[in-house]
């Protein structure tokens, strides 16, 4: 495989050498979508950290220079989270079933912190503003600095960081010690090392806490619209490979006939016991338990255009993309991450968005939503409604004379994250349709890897598409914007 | 005004005589949806019990002889309820506001029960099987039946009831005394009386409940199909004037420029307190306050097919009509009533559905929902989100570190209220552009005149459709599908 970047039909030329880029196989329940990308052949001028701002979590995005893969590469995206939880486990994909080659492997992690790389000080830069390595302190340091940069060395990792909006000030200082980190790795002064970092703002918070970055961090801070930079990170993340991934249709006909079984897709453990059992090249409805399905990852990447961006966040918004990259908002709703998570906090005792996915796997939301054979005894087959088709999520909660029935966290967690995931496929679909799309990737904080909303979001599009259409995912799919960011300041530096 | 019914371009002929019909002015908070018709000149030569059993509730209707509108009309349609509680005022719509011609007037409600009218029973039928009079016990009644009903007198009511599907037995025992009473009115023997009594059963619940129906009440009991009434009871009902209600462009135009106030339209009392402020012909955006609308009844029923019809439920069901009448169920959702009253019941105190409405109208849903202001600091114009619009329903909800907030039971009733309502019209606007129709009926029991949902569903559908497609209401929303089988049987009957 020569991973060479495919030409995409855009305007705009993206600068960052992705040839043999790998995502690295780093694994704990913080970072199923947070994984670190190493970029053997990338050279970043600037440091650039890029900072996504959505109502609920604030994503960063910045370089860091490493010749060699890290060798514990875990360390560098999971806060120096050291226990590879088995949280992960049944919930998020992992690439290495599937074939695909993916290196390093998975090391035992340390417990040191982003020892693997620092961001590029601008004094490092031959065409830094003239005043190239000023500033430093004594002459031996200056020399041993001209030797090891006297040429740039290229590689090094793609770091991927989450934050609460709600505690904005942890990601300020995240971001102010790893500038700090970086000024004393190489060996120039805090005031130096600030004029090489540009902060890339973007999300609705860039404008809402553009004072805060900029007058505690005492470096520029630009900001650049939240649209432009989801579809730049799409463009951009979808040229590594094994970042895309979808189900397979040949893998669901196979889990309907057993006796073909694909060799290169896996197979994620869902609640669900029973494969569908539809006729031969009969698409099945959702379901309340969806078959067993499998995940394709795209080792080869693709051209993604034109396609639907559905960005779940704790709104949802839905962008067309044209062929040539231009795009619009269509759509949206408001019932996103922020219902389901909202909603959770009030319904059972999870304080964790992870501890509502836990509940949620072990829940039934037989008992709590209507069924179709809960109000017809039976199918309704003259409209092809099937009994175990959900006809109304928690219709049978709320009974007469107020009486308050008793619901299990997990089955209230399993109904809700159905409800918001068919509504976000359901109306997803109704915008391909509109725009005559067939790929819609889904991208958001909200998608975790979490396999239920994976399939249900995969479902909902292949049911009201007959399967015409195709739910995409990816493995960042929560820092397409911070991504996107990161890209925008490349481009206009290299410009 | 001539309300003769206007010629629909259906194959099937509609056997009542609409003309004259009136829609009673009862009023209490149980019968925003089923208040009574009076129709002079109507006569129903067999009984008929329609019963559309739904997930949550089961829909009555039948009509009652009586020669003059009935003095107390309230009293027939309400289980006796005898205080018309102020509960309604600020939400039902009234007709009397509206200066079209309702008779008769309010009277005084009175504490006797349904002394207005009867079943027909089949003894008095000329053509009834040959045993015309057969049965009667003694020759004194027969002579007074015989000059009673020597000739069809016209005249009478259709008559509304709700039930709890939960608690069907009630419903079998109000037909049961219903078929009981009308026996004893007619002095004909139970069992004359059930021979000239046919039950229509449509919903889920007709095949549920067939044989408890059946068994119970010893009558004939029918099955209809469910979509099949839903657009029958459309059609007739709209034939109804005053019947069709929906808000009017002009009065929004002169909410949002005061110097203009029609007069034929009521305002809706609403907890907004400012109007819609855009500039000259520019449609406003939904909005967690919508502005004060007024509303207009179609006193003059019109031929409304083709149109979208989407019936609110437990859950949802989206029907595509085409001119000729010709129908398909082409979606719908599950977040539907259920939904709505069942998180409710879990999240407030309420333990009846007007409670929770109640609860909706003194609620802000700002605390509880991240509005665009609570990400962007500011309207995010140049993708046209205003600062109030909902970003996420429930999106301040959840808190790091697992603090649960306390939030009253009125901010959670009026989000919710709002989430479902929006995301209703918004999947109702792209099957009506979908499909092309300009007309979206909503029906079912969910909305029971409720202003906030009316107007929220309204404003969706405004603001996807920009102004290009109506949100079109009906007094006697959750009865489409028992209306349909009250008709279908007459067609049969008549044939």
């Amino acid at each position: 495989m020569s991973p060479v970047a495919p030409s995409l039909p855009s305007a705009k030329v993206i600068h960052v050498d992705t040839r043999g880029a790998v995502i690295l196989s780093e694994e704990s329940p913080e970072t199923r979508d947070s994984r670190g990308i190493y970029f053997p052949n990338h050279i970043e001028p600037v440091s650039h950290i890029a900072v996504d701002i959505g109502g609920s979590l604030a994503k960063v995005v910045y370089f860091t220079r490493s010749p060699e893969p890290p060798s514990s590469p875990s360390i560098a995206a999971t806060h120096g989270s050291t226990s590879p939880s088995n949280l992960s486990t049944p919930r998020s994909l992992s690439p290495a079933d599937n074939g695909a080659t993916v290196s390093p492997p998975t090391s035992p992690p340390s417990s040191s912190v982003k020892h693997n790389g620092a961001l590029t000080p601008l004094v490092l830069e031959p065409h830094a503003n003239g005043n190239g390595l000023s500033g430093l302190h004594d002459d031996l340091l200056r020399d041993s600095l001209i030797r090891r940069t006297a040429q740039h060395f290229p590689g090094g990792s793609l770091n991927f960081e989450r934050f609460e909006t709600d505690n904005i000030h942890e990601c300020v200082e995240f971001i102010q010690s790893l500038i700090e980190r970086s000024a004393q790795v190489n060996h120039v002064s805090i005031e130096e090392m600030r004029k090489g970092v540009k902060i890339m703002a973007t999300g609705g918070g860039a404008h809402k806490f553009y004072e805060l970055f900029r007058d505690t961090l005492h470096v520029e801070v630009r900001r650049e619209d939240e649209m432009e930079c989801l579809i730049e990170g799409l463009k951009f993340i979808t040229l590594i490979p094994d970042e895309v991934y979808y189900f397979s249709d040949e893998f669901i006909h196979s889990v309907s006939n057993p006796s073909h079984t694909p060799a290169t897709c896996s197979v994620l453990g869902s609640k669900a016991a029973l494969p569908a059992t539809g006729a031969n090249g009969v698409l099945e409805r959702p379901s309340p338990d969806p078959p067993k399905f499998g995940v394709i990852f795209e080792s080869h990447p693709k051209p993604q255009f034109p396609c639907l961006l559905v960005n779940i966040g704790s709104g949802v918004s839905i962008i067309k993309v044209d062929e040539d990259g231009k795009f619009e908002r269509v759509s949206g709703t408001s019932l996103g991450g922020g219902t389901l998570w909202g909603l959770l906090s009030l319904l059972t005792p999870a304080t964790t968005f992870d501890e509502m996915l836990a509940f949620s796997d072990e829940g039934d939301n037989a008992t709590v939503d209507m069924l179709v054979g809960d109000i017809y005894g039976q199918d309704y087959s003259r409209l092809g409604l099937k009994s175990t088709m959900i006809a109304s999520s928690f219709g049978k909660v709320f009974k007469k004379g107020g009486k308050k029935g008793t619901f299990s966290p997990e089955d209230i967690s399993r109904s809700l994250l159905y409800a918001v995931s068919n509504n976000i496929g359901q109306i997803a679909y109704m915008n391909a349709e509109k725009y005559n799309l067939d790929r819609i990737y889904f991208g958001g904080c909200f998608i975790r890897g979490h396999a239920a909303t994976i399939t249900t979001l995969s479902y909902a599009i292949r049911f009201w598409s007959k399967g015409t259409k195709r739910a995409v995912f990816l493995r960042h799919e929560g820092f397409l914007g911070s991504i996107g960011a990161w890209i925008k300041n490349i481009d206009s530096a290299a410009e």
